[in-house]
This record gives C-alpha cells, sequence and structure tokens, in this order.
C-alpha cells in the first residue's frame, strides 16, 4: 500500500464561533494579528465581532481589506507592505477563498520574503509561517481548511497554484450565521464549488479512505442540502449543512488533491478574472463525462450518495446517473450554464489547454488528458 | 446549534512509515530525541526502524523502555529524569497505548513540573509541550491521535484521565506492519478496543457530524475485517483495515469523549491492573443493553453499518441486533466474556461504582447513570 498522509487545522464549528476569532489569536501567542477581508465583509454585522474579539483579548489589530475577486499578486504585496510596517505578529482570514488566499499569501512573504510566483507548485516554502486563524464566511473555498493558495499573477494573466502543509492554518473557524447574508446565485455557485471539490477529490488518484469519508459526507450534504439553502435564506439548518459540507470537501481536496475542472478553472479564471464557483458550476458535469470511464465504479458510489435508484440498474448506467443528476441540480438552483454567456468564445480554447495542463491540479486527475481533451471539453461547455 | 470543536494530528499511516520518524523529528525543531516504548516493542526488528531513522536524520536519541501495562506514575516519573539528564527536546512514543501514554505524559511533566496528579481532569496543561511523534503499533489504543493520556496513579490504585488538545500529538504515524505480530487473542482484545471507541463517541453527548463520519466508518471497519484479521496473521489487508479503524475511531472519540464502558474499564483497570482491551470487550455489549433506552436511532445505524439486515424490521428491534451483532462478535474471535475469569467477585462492585461514576468519560455517556447502576452492570458482566 502507499503512505497516505492527512492533515487539517483546528477546526471551530458553529453559529458564534466567529466572536472566538480574539482568543484564538491569543493562545496561539499573538501580540498584534494582521486582519485580511474585502469590503463586502468589512461591512457586514458580523465582522464587528471579529474586532470585538480581539478586542475583548486585548490584542492590537490591523485591518487590510484592498483586495479584489480572484485577488492578485500586487494585491498581497500590498498587504505584506502593510503587516511589516504595523508590526504585527499573526494572521487572520476572513472571507470567501480570496480574502483566505490571500492571508496565506501574506503569511508566506511575511517570513519567508521575495514574490509570491516563487512559492508555486508544491512544497516551496521555507521557513516558518506566523500564526495563521482562518474565518471561512462562505462555504465554498474551503481554503479554511486546505493546504492551498491560489493567487493570480497580473502580468502572466494566470493562477498561481501554491501547496504546502504550511498553508495548514492553526486554527480554522467556520461560522454558518455569515451565511444567511449571501444571494441565492452565490449560494447556488459556491454550493457548487462545494460539489466540486468533493467530486474531483473523491476520484482523484490521491484519494484514501481518510479523503473518501470527508469526501462521501460532503457529496450527500451537497445532494440533501443545497436546493433548501438557495430556496431560502432563513433556512439555518440547510445552511449549517452546507457550511459542515464545504469544510469536510475541503478536508478532502486539501489532501487528495483535486482534477481537470479546477485545472481548467485556474487557467480560465486567471486569464479572464471569472467568478471561480461559475466556471466551476459549468464545466463539472463535461469534466464527469470525460472522466468515468477512468472510474465507474466511483461514479456508482456518487449516485448512490445523491440518493438515485442504483439498485435495478447497472454499475455503468447507475454511475451515468451521477452526471444527469448534477446537470439537473445546476439547472435546479440557476446556475450558469455555458462559458459563452460570460464573454468566451472558441478562440480561448488553444490557450485555456495549454495553460491548464500545466496546473498542479490536473496531476491527481483520474483520467489522462492532453491539451486537446482540455479544448475540446472547453468548446463543449460554451 | 453548539459549537463543535475537533482536533487531530498532522497523519502518516501506512507500511514503510514508521521510517520516517527521524525526519519527522527533524522537521519539528528536535536536536536530541526521547523515545519511550516497551520491552517488547524494543526487541521486534521494526524498532529498528526508529532507531535507524534517526540515525539517517542525524538525531542523538535516548531509550526509555521502563514501562509496564497499565503504565504507572513512577514510571513517567522516571521517564522524565532520564528526558532532563539526557537534555532531550522532543519526545517520541513507540507502541500501543501504554508506551504513547507514558511519552504523552513525561511531555507534561518535562515543560510543566510538578505530578501527573496535577493534570487529572480536562485542560489543566499550562506550558507548551515539547515536540511530540507518536507511532502506533497495536490498532487499538488510538493515543496516537487523541488528546487523552491514561495513567494509573499506584497509591490510589485508580487511572488519571487526562484530557488536554495539549496532548494531541504533533506527529502520528501509523504503520500496520507492525500488527502482523500480535498473537490472535491481543487481536481480538485490541479490536474490540477500537469497536469499544467507535460506538461510545458514536452515541456520546458529545459527538458531532465531524466525530459521526469517522465512528461509523470505523464501525463498518471493525465488522468487515476484525474476524479476517484474527485468523490469519498473514492477512495483511484485514489489518491494514483494522489500523484504519483504530485512527478513525481514535480521532471519534478524542473529539467527543467516550462513556460508561471506558469510565467503568479504567476503574477495574487501575484497581486490577488488568488489560484495558480485555475489560472493555467484556463491558460493551452490556453497556450498549443500558444505553438502547437513550438513542435507539443511533443504535439502528450501528447494526446497519454491521450489515444486519434491517429494512424489514421495527426501529427498536433492529436496533437491537447490534447488540446481539457484538456478542457474537466477540465470542467468534474468541475473546474473553466475564469478570470473573479476571479474579473479580461481586464484592469488588462497591469500589467500581464509586470509582467509574468520578470518571471524565462518564459525563459524555447519553444514558444518565448511578453508582448503582455501575455495580448492577458490573455484577452481570461478572
Amino acid at each position: 500500500m502507499k503512505i497516505n498522509k492527512f492533515v487539517m487545522p483546528e477546526l471551530i464549528f458553529g453559529s458564534g464561533s466567529i466572536g472566538q476569532v480574539g482568543e484564538c489569536c491569543a493562545r496561539l501567542g499573538a501580540r498584534k494579528v494582521f486582519i485580511v477581508t474585502d469590503p463586502g465583509v468589512q461591512a457586514s454585522d458580523w465582522f464587528e465581532q471579529v474586532v470585538d474579539s480581539c478586542k475583548d483579548a486585548r490584542l492590537p489589530y490591523a485591518i487590510f481589506s484592498g483586495i479584489t475577486t480572484n485577488p492578485k499578486d500586487y494585491e498581497v504585496d500590498k498587504g505584506v507592505q502593510i503587516y511589516l510596517e504595523e508590526e504585527c505578529d499573526a494572521i487572520v482570514g476572513v472571507g470567501g477563498g480570496s480574502a483566505i488566499d490571500v492571508a496565506k499569501a501574506v503569511a508566506i512573504l511575511a517570513t519567508n520574503g521575495g514574490t509570491i510566483q516563487e512559492y508555486e507548485g508544491v512544497d516551496k516554502i521555507k521557513f516558518p509561517l506566523p500564526p495563521q486563524v482562518m474565518v471561512a464566511t462562505t462555504a465554498g473555498s474551503g481554503s479554511e481548511v486546505s493546504q492551498f493558495s491560489i493567487i493570480t499573477d497580473s502580468k502572466k494573466k494566470k493562477k498561481l497554484t501554491i501547496i504546502s502543509k504550511s498553508l495548514v492554518p492553526d486554527i480554522a473557524i467556520v461560522d454558518p450565521q455569515t451565511l444567511i447574508t449571501k444571494s441565492p446565485l452565490l449560494t447556488a455557485t459556491t454550493g457548487l464549488d462545494v460539489l466540486t471539490h468533493a467530486i474531483e477529490s473523491f476520484v482523484s488518484i490521491a484519494a484514501t479512505p481518510l479523503t473518501d469519508v470527508q469526501a462521501k459526507s460532503a457529496i450527500m450534504l451537497v445532494a440533501q442540502n443545497l436546493r433548501p439553502s438557495v430556496a431560502s435564506k432563513m433556512n439555518k439548518e440547510a445552511k449549517e449543512k452546507m457550511a459542515m459540507a464545504s469544510v469536510q470537501a475541503g478536508l478532502a481536496f486539501s489532501n487528495a488533491i483535486l482534477g481537470a475542472v479546477h485545472a481548467m478553472s485556474h487557467a480560465i479564471g486567471g486569464r479572464f478574472l471569472l467568478p471561480h464557483g461559475d466556471v466551476n458550476a459549468i464545466l463539472l458535469p463535461y469534466v464527469m463525462e470525460f472522466n468515468y470511464l477512468a472510474c465507474p465504479e466511483k461514479f456508482f458510489q456518487i449516485a448512490e450518495l445523491f440518493g438515485e435508484e442504483t439498485s435495478s440498474r447497472s454499475m455503468m448506467d447507475a454511475g451515468q446517473r451521477a452526471i444527469e443528476y448534477v446537470k439537473k441540480l445546476s439547472v435546479d438552483i440557476g446556475a450558469p450554464q455555458r462559458l459563452s454567456e460570460m464573454g468566451l468564445s472558441e478562440s480561448h480554447a488553444p490557450i485555456i489547454g495549454q495553460v491548464a495542463i500545466e496546473d498542479a491540479c490536473m496531476i491527481t486527475n483520474p483520467r489522462d488528458i492532453t491539451a486537446t481533451d482540455v479544448e475540446r471539453l472547453f468548446k463543449l461547455a460554451l
């Protein structure tokens, strides 16, 4: 058997847990906290709970919210500059994947120096990072529990995938109360991002029994809770379950890595600065069709987790139901269906094929794949 | 909803992983390693791999193997003395629960001072511990991933249950190749210890969705692999799966705590120095009968995980099958059946009732329980 590795942060999950940020930082020995967030989160009511908890713990802090969707290298540089000027010694990220990924990238440069480009790939970080507490507010990215940070190289217009155990935060805080402010569309696309994480890590060639239990639980939770969560802002139970699904999918992909959906979505998102969840949502069923050949038994299990009727069907037929299920779910919750709606066209296929095939996430895709395959899948999704 | 917390070490699982001890210690900044083990493990072939890995990492080391089953406070004191004399700065435990629990206890006293009695209960450790790498060799205790250490107070003849996040090792190494040297009886009783961990944490009042996925996976793995593992020394696959079950049950109970089986077994084991796995194996079905009233739906799920036929039965009837299943499994694999075989008698019931009811594990038992209930259960198991 191969040697399996699994790593995760200390996890604090539940409504009200956001108020524990300050004491968590104090427990990790922080003396001044650098808080990375985005302007939308900063304006929310519950962001005050983060700030108040730092005050309660008698911890001074500096806030940095100069980030955008698909966060850029120069935003990271700006963050590092303020972190150093303010003489902070611990890092808090509050938000979706963008804020948390920038917080991690600031942590890297704060103690390791250089440019963020130097850390692209696996295990390039040399020196220990400052204590990191990450607060997830979107139930999507899973970045609060993962060893990933994704930063856009603004000059090369591509996403840098940085993978290192040092990027697993010390403490992850997931507070579902933050989810009730999300729009139905954002709930839908981040929810499909969760499903993409869970499915890609489940069929990954690096999957292990430890990642499988997390991935399977996440797939089942999405099947049972994503529709109700999109349907009603007030359905707290569905939102709590989606938050748990996001954590579990994050634990799965952090340790089993991902596949062709993410490799393509990094290529597309980096070049055209499109929302990550939307692109994943569109690509997922096409990549599933492509990958089905590699692992029909896993697709059969996915169909079962979706609650599809499998007992009267052949394994291949039942596995196919998993793909149909994802297509119908995506339509039901009003997710975007075509890349052409986002301004993409056939002329973009060659560059996407070329960039995606080099992405670190492509290595664990279960089916062998070429740039030509990527181009074909891209065109199908237009 | 309540706030759920979950914490685990970095985990390295697989045949050959034991050879990574040295590099793990080096990565954690160790300069001299204190290795705690027992004489049986020290004499094994694969213990050399631990020592060689330290040599390869150019790490000096000291070995301490002066421990016994149900390890005692004075053994911990002896270990601390050598740790300090040898000027070590990192701790490795290699063995079953005894060696790992002593390694953790040495870690506590090395940097916090005092006697081990002062740390009984929850969260009594004040100062950070030295880096800890724990290597599990029995597929039973789960101590390599847990926040528990159980040490016997030799004067009071009782077990001290010490629970703290500081006791979660930095790195846990689980190498199933170490399991092929276990006797069928030890395989049976440690395997039933795993099942006890999984069932007690699953029905615990502190169970969460994150502990449930681990507990359920462990229950299913035990049902499928414990019999084959006892049956053949050479069935590597069954032993690997039992090692995984042990890890997952360890993650479940570390975060959801345990119940009346462990509270009673700590009381019995501390007073009469009997093997922990044997006592748990005998008590489990009696405590399940008692607890069934509190959570029939969870027992129904356990029956399903055992592969029992549940669809044609009422929930109460199906749940009862879970208890029958455990009784039959225990007989099938030749586990001890009666406490009287171990020299216990009715006269011991009052003291066991009195001590067990005070154990930290009793707090999370799903059914309210009194000392009189404990006495009755003890007598039933005689």
